[in-house]
């Protein structure tokens, strides 16, 4: 076995999910993981915890639901029993066809996640943790060759998260002592207010209140957002190219918008409900072992040089206790390089410049 | 996907498990047995029963034993609840190398098991049916091409299961009704009482108390066995070949025992305890769709021209309610082919010679 993979599941183990003794573990494989997942168990077993292993296959889930008449048993009781009595849910990825779900018509997949919710939930409450093992249906999404793409995805999974946490941990004060953030770029003046709002700061360990793996952003929770945005990296949106998204804010909403591609399908995200047009997330991207756009939004929200935004729903941890945020049935990251003629300020500061933070240039 | 995959999966949800809609189903996949789960998928959405899978995979848990220290946690909560609270589990095995747990020690095997024998009993009260996904590994181990395996087993699998179950419900009745077996072969002389005991029409279905896709046994408990049985069919015990097992017994209990080969394995089950020397199961294979011995007991014990018999566990559907029959850790089946010189008497009437039954041939 590549000694890679048995670094990724001890990073996954150890550092993103704090595995001890007696916790209870789901182990969540992906078709074509099955490599990483026995890493895992090895350390699982070193560790002492307890292991049930499911299947998370695309094709499975596809077959299942086109079949189905769609009027789903809400929640059911085994599964949810079983969420609710684990400790730790660690999800990896990997399968044979990103697009596997493809066919699968919109309104059965929100009935059935519609009549699932108690089990997200439960889900949620437990220390878990989504990673992927790099595959070669992964690659062929990022256009990239399988051996180039591995070492692409170790080199943002097998970090130094220590040292990244504490460097992040600067942005996350800046951000948390802060009352408005402007983002300025080609294209772009955008001004957010961000007053008693929390940073996360996201360094892929639940320990942090970071569930991804590869992580490396700090975000926080946005509002009254004045301004205009152009999201220059590529992305898949529903199955649908996006490119170069231009949105523009008024008095927190957004009030015209436009894209090069996929503009019908902007569209259609910020239809969805009210909170659709509003932003619930400004993230920034800290992870310079990932370099390039790779179409899979756990790493690309996370590359070195980028902000991202989301419209849609905020995360709770970065509200003020007992406060509900912006509410949404969607949450859809774009994402801005900013490695050139962009800034980022907080209160009037400069915090980033053309990519590079304060304490690296000392600005 | 080839359409016998499908029949395939149609037998295990329709006829074996009878799984009806709101049925609580764990698919517990193999990690080459995707294409029948895609398959099972289909019927169980189209059935309308919740689907929760899981990975089955001997890798994953050989990885988590080797590393684990050994003192297992007792029945873990969260899977405990999650079996406790399923309906049905259905089990496909199938995967790379089905030597993949070898080199697991036997103490830490025997440690996992008994940490866990309340999970098992909340498996056993289900509707629980274990098949097999034709893979190259068992190929392999059955001595024969992929393809030509693939055809021996659906052979196996897709039968006229109602009327084989008919036919076997004859000799279910004659057993029920008689008070002692005589099996008179080459090199077997042997005698059992089965008064009281009740056999069981093993039809593939739960319906009939039967939980193995393929099955086509009829079986129940004997005691008191006297005389002497040779199992001339070849089969793999813990990893290691035996052949031509010749055991003795007097009052119910083996005595002596000599093998070809294996014989030291064969010592080791006996003295596993005191009820690892007395009979738990004679089983008469009635599909003649397994026409040849593939080092798999799923098939081996269902051959048709076959009877088997088990040292150590009886089963509690062969006895009256309430009494517990010979108990053990074990239950090792052995086979001897029954289709030439032979006879099957009950109360010293033939029911079998040489492979026909009475209601075969008319004697």
């Amino acid at each position: 076995m590549d000694e890679r993979v048995r670094e990724h599941a001890e990073v996954l183990v150890d550092w993103s999910a704090r595995v001890e003794a007696g916790d209870d573990v789901i182990l969540v494989v992906g078709p074509e993981a099955h490599d990483l997942a026995v890493a895992v168990a090895e350390k699982l077993g070193e560790r002492g915890a307890n292991l049930l292993t499911m299947y998370g296959s695309g094709e499975i889930t596809r077959a299942y639901l086109r079949t189905h008449d769609g009027d789903f048993d809400e929640n059911p009781d085994f599964e949810r029993a079983l969420y609710e009595r684990a400790d730790v849910v660690l999800s990896i990825g990997g399968g044979r066809n990103t697009s596997a779900m493809a066919d699968v018509p919109g309104e059965t997949r929100q009935a059935y996640d519609g009549a699932r919710t108690e089990i997200h939930e439960a889900r949620f409450d437990t220390r878990w943790v989504s990673t992927v093992h790099p595959t070669r249906s992964l690659a062929q999404q990022a256009n990239m060759a399988y051996e180039e793409y591995r070492e692409f995805a170790y080199d943002a999974i097998l970090r130094d998260w220590e040292a990244l946490a504490e460097e992040m941990a600067q942005l996350k004060d800046l951000l948390d002592d802060g009352e408005e953030v402007r983002l300025v770029a080609d294209g772009t003046d955008l001004r957010m207010r961000i007053d008693d709002r929390t940073g996360v700061n996201s360094a892929a360990s639940v320990a942090y209140g970071s569930h991804n793996l590869p992580s490396g952003e700090v975000f926080t929770a946005p509002y009254a957002t004045e301004g205009a945005v152009t999201f220059d990296v590529p992305m898949t949106l529903r199955g649908t190219p996006v490119r170069n998204v231009r949105l523009e804010f008024e008095d927190g909403e957004v009030v015209d918008y436009v894209a090069e591609q996929g503009e019908s399908v902007i569209g259609a995200i910020l239809d969805t409900d009210e909170g659709a047009r509003r932003l619930g997330e400004l993230g920034i991207g800290m992870n310079r072992g990932i370099d390039r756009y790779t179409d899979n939004i756990l790493f690309d929200e996370k590359m070195g040089d980028t902000v991202h935004l989301a419209v849609g729903r905020a995360y709770d941890a970065c509200l003020p206790e007992g406060e509900t945020g912006n509410e949404s049935a969607v949450h859809t990251d774009m994402i801005l390089d900013v490695s050139e003629d962009a800034r980022l300020e907080i209160d009037d500061k400069v915090v980033q410049r053309n990519g590079r933070f304060r304490w690296e240039d000392g600005f």
